[in-house]
């Protein structure tokens, strides 16, 4: 088989970029390891910036989340029993969407399967070949036999684990890492959830966050030391841990029930770079990963694919290769720029095992300041929001 | 002797306290342990917030240095060979003022023999007494006398080394204290400034800090790592190591000449807690100790000035009593602030022996986002001129 772009990996990043290249005539592939069903059935992000939701609607794929997403112009920040509410709006013009990457993810589904697009799923053993000359391919098993995808180039949408980043020669590839020493305890209920705007709440029993998939969906979460398993978190802890950790009035009002799904993910902090070698591009979690305070991993690997998606038409559609040139520069800034961002807002409001009086008072002083001052709301409004592309 | 105020201490806060008090009729005694002369020959800090520069003119001493301190409209920030300027002006519609310390001293001496107050120098082993009681008292020895001072009220300007802190019990004062693992080795020399407003610079050799005092006296350091000493650096070594952390620009039109002071000062924050013990009312550096980045701790100590002066003016002449009340908690408020703001530059301008590569591309990207951010450079200059009183 013969493609212009194939693509490993048949995540949101990876789905999005073949769906805004096929409406462009840019052909592609897309080879997923895993079955659909699994791809859809994973819970993750769910809070969008500005940007996210523009590509998304160019590709097609706006619909479902402009009627049933919800916007949110502001969002809560709150220490020990008292909030703040930085209103996005106002200060920035603009305002996230809450809309869950599954839907995300059915929905390019959806768009791929009405456009005819190919989506290979359960592909095993995908591996790049030759990205360092001008005629790279990409081979998998399937069904018990090899294939081959001869290409012009290969985007690796697969993800921190996948094969992509892998292919790039130890001595290119830099890497840099901050691993956090806590993770998060997620629970998925079935409830109205406490707050329409996201709650982020700095606790001295440790961080919790308070976000929502639609108005009968929650998806709340708590800091929890590393190491933790998620067995020895029945409902009944989780909700009276995160009880405790949100200001009084919402707890007050704070409607509980079983949980749909509930697991712990360790934070991390994750760089590599170059995102481009030779004719192989990485794109999202394949070159980066953020803990997900202040929700950017997706939204990160969307604006890869913005990149890369106007470096491709630039290609094919206007002879100009000054995108695909500058790819790795462009994209790695914006990258930098949020990484910066959610390691601040992960320092700022967790509780750290070795964390001395001083280092706590710096928190508390920081988010006094972060109160009173109009300047540093925007600068964080301007982050949150989602850095200019 | 009987006092209203006993101020242990004479250096820039226990002068300005008293010369403010006695220009509104309150009588106070200043108590020094050192000579005149080697009061005004400490080399320390020069830049001055406009408030300290409001409350230098209300006590009377602002003429010399309305007529020869140099405003400062601006600063710079510079990274590895390049820089931006940050308007402080322009954003918050104020200035800094460069004017040395040893100045401020002179003209505080000045003043208060104008106006004969009592300043005792020389005065050794002062100690408070009773100041959990209402009747407090202060002895110290002079010419092989003891000597006995009665009063209201003590104020503890006397510095971390001081004997007002130590006069806290340890069961109610905390403290909270981060120490750098750097020094700054700074030069002094009659030669003219390479630059009029201040340059901060971040360099992988280290930090380095451009300063002045006049027109012909710089005042220039750069980062050292701890325990170096100051007799391994000649002034050539030093003008080699300083001329290759600023921008080029700058390191070729630097002029250098014999240094006329040089040492090396360690790097600290410390605050403790409570700034009010009883009678005692902790002041300045007895209380707290930045780190010099950002130019906080005269600014600090003034601040704290300012709080007491309105405390004690409110008390004996308006019948009001709250502002001695409240001073513990309103002056500690901006301490923190002011520490926490020099705690972040000098994290994010400083290289740190255990660095990571992840740190340093944090520092890389913030400077990089305050270079591009109107909202963080306004955030930035408004800590710079100082935090509201």
């Amino acid at each position: 088989m013969r493609t212009q772009v194939c693509i490993i990996g048949g995540g949101p990043s990876g789905l999005l970029l073949s769906q805004l290249l096929h409406r462009k005539g840019i052909d592609s592939v897309v080879l997923e390891r895993r079955s659909r069903e699994y791809v859809l059935g994973r819970i993750r992000a769910g809070v969008l910036e500005p940007g996210t939701v523009a590509l998304l609607r160019e590709a097609g794929v706006g619909h479902r989340m402009d009627e049933l997403g919800i916007a949110d112009e502001g969002t809560v920040v709150a220490g020990e029993n008292w909030g703040f509410r930085v209103d996005l709006k106002a200060i920035t013009g603009k305002s996230m969407m809450v809309w869950g990457q599954t839907e995300i993810t059915q929905d390019l589904y959806d768009a791929r399967d009405a456009m005819e697009g190919t989506v290979i799923d359960e592909a095993d053993a995908v591996k790049p070949h030759d990205v360092d000359t001008d005629t790279p391919y990409v081979t998998y098993y399937k069904d018990g036999a090899e294939h081959r995808i001869d290409c012009d180039w290969v985007a690796g949408c697969d993800g921190f684990h996948g094969v992509s980043r892998r292919t790039i020669p130890q001595d290119v590839l830099t890497e840099y890492e901050r691993v956090y020493p806590f993770g998060w305890l997620g629970v998925l209920s079935e409830t109205p959830p406490v707050s329409r705007e996201i709650l982020y709440a700095s606790h001295s029993r440790g961080f919790a966050l308070a976000s929502l998939r639609n108005d009968n969906l929650s998806r709340y979460y708590v800091q929890v030391d590393k190491g933790e398993v998620v067995e020895s978190w029945s409902d009944d802890a989780f909700w009276d841990e995160f009880r405790r950790r949100i200001p009084e009035e919402m707890a007050d009002r704070l409607v509980t029930g079983p949980s749909v799904e509930k697991s712990i993910a360790p934070l991390r902090s994750y760089v590599a770079e170059p995102m481009r070698w030779g004719r192989l591009f990485l794109v999202g979690d394949a070159a980066h990963i953020v803990p997900p305070t202040g929700a950017k991993g997706l939204n990160l690997a969307v604006s890869d694919v913005y990149y890369l998606y106007h470096a491709l038409v630039g290609h094919y559609l206007e002879g100009d290769d000054s995108g695909l040139e500058t790819y790795a520069e462009q994209a790695a800034r914006r990258v930098w720029g949020a990484t910066r961002f959610s390691w601040w807002f992960t320092t700022l409001m967790h509780r750290y095992p070795e964390q001395s009086g001083f280092d706590r008072r710096m928190q508390e002083t920081e988010l006094d300041f972060l109160t009173r001052s109009e300047a540093a709301q925007a600068a964080f409004a301007e982050q949150y929001v989602g850095l200019p592309y």
